[in-house]
């Protein structure tokens, strides 16, 4: 069984969710991170948590001051560390709390290679699907099944509507490409763009409540010849439309330009900085080449400019990147951004498997992870293909989540293993209800153990069908702990004489 | 379009098949690796293409006294390397090419980490479900989706009847774990087991053409104590079962004792030898432990043996490893058994996510693959929950060849990235009909652009349901490449006159 506790921090207004996986046979309940917030009636929205700690000032200028605000307490507790360490690495930069204070109904949550990896999900209208109701829908879909952050990436003539309905009931930092509202505002037309259009667009979005912004000040003018040669060309819809700005006008590019004004704006609200990738590889062929990395070292000097306005910074990663390529990308980054957070699209690992690719970036996405990437944007089944719909949605949170925790645990990442070995400890033992609620998905667990071995007994059988009853369980190693105990002759003897009973299944 | 072509090899009656990818517009058509066989009826079986190639001795004896079979040579042709390098890896141990003398029906392939890394798909019946048809129906199946090869794990009453069945039909190498068959014909009582019953199972599946056979020699009494403190003991079902009868006679494995026979048993069909690794951790906790890489350790004694009985060897590795512990297992694995090729299940990188463990075992296998494992098994969703279905094997076979890909890639093998450029530049071109050709899965890929946009146009225009009509395709790159050329003052003009149209699309 599973049911939601709350941890309360020193102030009784802090009550940190959880999981908590109630298990049989009096084993300790299991606690898991929690991201599914408290549940929102759509024309309401979620009570505004946080408004009792809005503040002057972002959560850096606040942790420079060696302050521990009630998000980073919040935080703590859910990471399972030491507030202080939420605090001083928030102070160095190496880490993100984003928490807009026009956005109370979120709950607070950190991002950072020290912490636990987390998951964002893309959602959004486009001018040729999709709706405000739905949107908001798989908002709730993909917090269910455990994104730490979504992107709300509409295109189209209802931005604005569908990010407030979107925000409205978010328990978990917005992030947003302002730069796709301020073209619809010019009515498509990139070259009509300028930095008054963009600066109040991102003004509105900050109103708003949006936490995290993608803001692609890095593509300058001198490095778009760079993507010339290459297989792919830019694949950024943002970065593209500022190079077609760029090129139109032969000026540099207006983020870059104006970035200092633009970091006054986002510390007046906390929204964070994602500085966008806007050059990165769009294919196998293109990844790790000059244009990608150029663009990298200026997102580096950009970080230190930020950080000069207390603005919370994190930095955005490729893309298309084949396996033995993924840890440089880390390394450069983390070099050449001061430790940043660095937030990774992928990388997918091949080409090959358009409908697949929540998998071919799921491989890449586990090992950047490993290697120190603090979020992972998740790419679904239909990456390349069309619009994510409900179930695309949870194909790529899942896999994601699976990404990430595989990264925890090749960290080390204090706990995680916990839950690995509650569920291997329920697998060991045969108690399928355990396995079942402790799994990532208990849902798609029990049906496909249901699918042919539906009788409530099988439940509790030691075996399954995968070898049947005569094949099946672990038993042998209950004997096994006698044996090791008692000798080995007089074991052997008593082995033969219970029945020599055989319980095996494959892992 | 797909279509099957032959490449002839020196002696005629060598054709190796390809698949053909033609491609619009004048592009080189892109020719891919092709399992599928030339199709059967089930009734009928395959033609026996390798019967005019019969010989006395091993590929590993030929291969000893500088002979070029015509098997290494139909795998030099379909790896794209020379046959030499094919000999001189089969000489050397590094590589195998299982080909029972008995098992005409076979096209050869080769397994080592010079070459394409293979995949391996386990089918077979239980005492609870499946049925003889339905397990031809799923080799066939696995190897249309590009299984290069098929293990029959099969249990219960119809054994040999469901292996001859397989055999028969079966264009790629078959193997399997005789202890299965031996224990159903001691009752299913381990403690009845003997060499005698083992012995002729072996020659038994020898003698239908049985290309490799999974043998767990190296569980050694002294070993099973080492597993009892594990969170999940043993979970491989041949190790239990060995494990269970050294405990019963406490005697030493009689596979171990009897190795050198077993040896002179499968130097005379050619059957290759998958020692198995009977204390595979089952989970996250217990991997790398001495339980397991003791065992491996006594694996690299016996591949010593099998090699001076001119027996062609592989390894079996895990399981479950977290991802910073898996480089262990391929260097520890190619140093005690002397660079013979490695065979690993996954591995799975966390226990979290039954119903999803294709995914936590392909971020694993993509890995170990990168290091140096030579061929995959496959985990399909159903693992620890059910026994696979169609569309888990397909599920199953496509996560580890977008595995085995990605690993390709890694390692730089020669002409790899070529699959990857072809479908990459067709995305950019917005060749869509033959970025479905070129797709892992055509079927899956066309149907998710289908969802939304399913009007015949659609497959020729400039976007997809993604961003719309407004934001998408990639002619941006087109003008780039003309303003690299002309300067960019001139461009710049030219752009804003020619009304400065946006061509974008994300990655």
């Amino acid at each position: 069984m599973r049911r939601k506790v709350y941890v309360e921090g020193e102030r009784p207004d802090i009550r940190v969710p959880f999981t908590e996986v109630v298990l049989s046979g009096g084993h300790e309940p299991v606690r898991l991170y929690d991201t599914s917030g408290p549940g929102s009636d759509p024309e309401v929205g979620l009570p505004p948590l946080r408004r009792p700690w809005r503040r002057a000032g972002t959560q850096l200028a606040a942790a420079r001051t060696g302050e521990i605000t009630p998000e980073m307490e919040f935080v703590a507790i859910r990471e399972g560390v030491a507030p202080q360490l939420v605090r001083d690495e928030i102070a160095a930069g190496r880490a993100v709390l984003p928490a807009n204070v026009n956005h109370p109904e979120s709950e607070p949550m950190v991002i950072g290679s020290r912490f636990l990896v987390k998951v964002n999900a893309n959602i959004g209208t486009s001018a040729v699907t999709s709706s405000v109701a739905a949107e908001v829908d798989k908002l709730t879909w993909a917090t269910r099944w455990g994104a730490d952050t979504v992107m709300d990436l509409s295109t189209g003539p209802d931005i604005h509507r569908t990010r407030e309905a979107i925000l409205r009931n978010a328990a978990v930092p917005i992030g947003t490409v302002p730069i796709y509202q301020a073209l619809e505002k010019v009515g498509g037309d990139p070259v009509k763009l300028s930095w008054e259009v963009f600066r109040d667009t991102v003004i509105e979005q900050a109103e708003q409540g949006v936490d995290y912004m993608t803001v692609h000040a890095g593509v300058l003018l001198p490095y778009v010849p760079l993507a010339v040669g290459r297989v792919t060309g830019i694949v950024s819809r943002g970065g593209s439309i500022m190079a077609a700005w760029c090129l139109a006008h032969h000026e540099e590019n207006f983020l870059y330009t104006h970035f200092a004004e633009l970091c006054a704006i986002l510390a007046r609200y906390d929204v964070t900085f994602s500085l966008g990738d806007g050059l990165r590889p769009g294919s196998i062929a293109d990844a790790n080449d000059e244009a990608q990395f150029a663009e990298l070292r200026t997102l580096g000097e950009l970080t230190k400019i930020a950080w000069a306005h207390d603005v919370q910074v994190m930095i955005e990663g490729p893309g298309h990147v084949p396996m033995h390529k993924i840890k440089e990308n880390v390394d450069l980054q983390q070099e050449v951004c001061d430790g940043a957070p660095f937030y990774t699209l992928g990388p997918l690992t091949t080409d090959v498997a358009p409908a697949y690719d929540h998998i071919t970036s799921a491989i890449g996405a586990a090992m950047i992870g490993m290697f120190g990437t603090a979020m992972l944007c998740y790419v679904t089944p239909k990456e390349h293909l069309g619009l994510p719909d409900r179930d695309d949605v949870k194909a790529g949170v899942i896999a994601y989540k699976i990404a990430a925790h595989a990264a925890d645990l090749a960290k080390g990442h204090p706990g995680a293993q916990a839950w690995d070995d509650a569920l291997s400890r329920a697998r060991f033992d045969f108690r399928w209800e355990d396995q079942f609620e402790l799994a990532l998905d208990p849902d798609t667990a029990r049906a496909y153990h249901d699918e042919t071995l539906p009788a409530e007994p099988a439940k509790k059988a030691h075996f399954c069908s995968m070898c049947g009853p005569k094949f099946c369980s672990m038993k042998i190693t209950q004997e096994l702990k006698e044996y090791a105990d008692r000798g080995m002759r007089d074991k052997s003897e008593q082995f033969l004489a219970s029945g020599a009973e055989l319980y095996v299944r494959p892992s």
